[in-house]
């Protein structure tokens, strides 16, 4: 049995962390905008990552494969790395104790490991963190609503390219799938924790 | 072999209309905020579904259950027509030469009938009516645009029970999932079909 | 709130009893060499019905929808019963308290309402019964087991066109899906039940 | 743009070679009776690789994580090379150009990056090699067949712990999923290539 598997099995369960696409190329139109708001995103993920640590909540990266689809984690990064995502891995290398998805469309549930991982982990509520807002963080909220996880979705951890394209699609995860969307200076993570039926 | 599945030989193909939850029994909070714009959408929604039949395009209800796990259709409609449907119901009744998927969750794809259906009917390409728009609408979109569908949401066929929300989730579709989201005013269905690739 | 909706928050949980394609044309090729084994299967499934009923298992019918895209159970049972599956529908016609999923594939989870009804009857067990033992029973057992559900296929209930091969695909199920398969005589629901963890 | 998201709108299409499980660290119940025909079928795919190469034709591999949940293949690959599957790597190592596709379940369709994969290759036949004929093969199979794709699982390059067991899978495949299952010394890759409607 893989360190990993002894590490699912003593989960404390209920919760999981999910990053999304922070990993990122910053490669497309419009990523010039979206680059400082990312970073502040992902400083605020990395606050967020250290207090699951704290709080025994595994952290699940899912993550675009940019094109490699040898199912390899480390090219990926390498290739964020290389392209303009130096800062972001920087602040959100994935560690060995992080899970991490691969995903080849915009949500983190369409043809990924993830429907898999989260029953083994025991997880029925999701923070959810990251890139973009209004497209992959909100198709992934959409699929984890219609899956009935309670969601938190902590506004100061997710960015687009346009900062009122952001208010929308926190407006919506908040409206259409009852998510949480303080951030994580109006919640603690403990205190959502807490908050579980 | 069903005249229903010699008709599906038969289709044309590449384009299907799709009518989400237009069976509404407008019974949730806040439902009379949305019957007003459900039954303008409901209107714009019938002249186009007369431009799909004119045009060969095959018309495809998708509809929440109600509750009723028989897989009936027509006690679905009776339902809604004794709720606070009845008006929706006059306006767009399923006919016989409709298809008709039932959902048990928001989006029009999830554990439903349909991604058997649009592959039979030969589509790659959805128009996309109904309620909400930032629910039930945004959802199936979101799943269209991952699946590849071409998608075109008329701003006039959709509805949700605040105007503002209906403007954010067009404008995502049209950001986010690549949508084209002019009203029926502004665009034949016969002119979105000759953009086909 | 629909009647079945109250029925399904009162349902006791853990267990579903599945049968699959017993409203069956029995119109393809090689039907009439499953018809006898067909109607036995069809007698041994009405008595673990019985059984169901007075344990408060839930009874779901999993169908093909035999080109009839409108979703309407009632449909599809005429088109079978005015077919060769008079006797089918005679023994087993489904009832009110049924619940009826439509499958437009082999499987019974493959695009069909059922991965959001199981979660819904609070069912970790499924009894699988019907037709064909080789094929869309066979497939409905391996994604039960993917998805981790206790299965007991009941070998008296199920049948196909060729008893050799009802036999393979029992083994099959023993071996690769860690099916329970005794027949109703062996095997008594209610000790099933008692055997949950 | 990555060398294989490249080398995938090169593809040639319709075709795609699957490898199942081949990286098998052959540690579980009965791998011992599992591992002389599986080292057989091995070679047997490792001449049909080379064929696919030839002809153009991409090469999928679709394994098991081993409770790696790192979505890093070296990493899966190196387990199996020190467990028990030494020779199973020296005969079928993954190379740069093969797809590498992590299945967390029996199924290569089930939770995993295949279903899009596919499409982007252009794929709508597949040739099914891998371990074990009678589980994660029939069940690969089993997803395939309700996908529409064409299936050819050659019977000489799958195993199972049971030679019985085997030729019970492959005559099920062939039965209920219209599988070509003859040998590649009965069948030639180029041949079955000619056969696409």
């Amino acid at each position: 049995m893989s360190e990993m598997a002894q590490q699912i099995e003593q989960a404390a369960g209920s919760t999981a962390l999910l990053i999304v696409d922070m990993m990122n190329a910053l490669d497309f139109d419009g990523a010039d905008r979206l680059k400082p708001a990312a970073l502040a995103a992902a400083r605020a993920t990395l606050r967020l990552r250290d207090e699951a640590d704290a709080q025994g909540v595994p952290v699940v990266y899912i993550n675009d494969n940019y094109g490699y689809w040898h199912s390899e984690q480390s090219r990926i990064v390498d290739h964020v790395e290389q392209a303009d995502g130096r800062e972001l891995v920087e602040l959100l290398r994935p560690r060995d104790t992080d899970y991490f998805i691969i995903k080849p469309q915009f949500s983190g549930f369409y043809a990924t490991n993830l429907p898999v991982l989260l029953p083994k982990l025991g997880a029925s509520r999701i923070v959810l963190t990251g890139l973009a807002a209004d497209i992959c963080v909100l198709f992934t909220a959409a699929d984890a609503h219609m899956r009935e996880y309670d969601l938190w979705v902590p506004g100061d951890t997710v960015a687009s390219a346009d900062s009122q394209r952001t208010r929308w699609a926190l407006d919506i995860m908040a409206q259409s799938m009852k998510a949480e969307t303080r951030t994580t200076e109006e919640l603690q993570l403990k205190d959502w924790l807490a908050q579980a039926d």
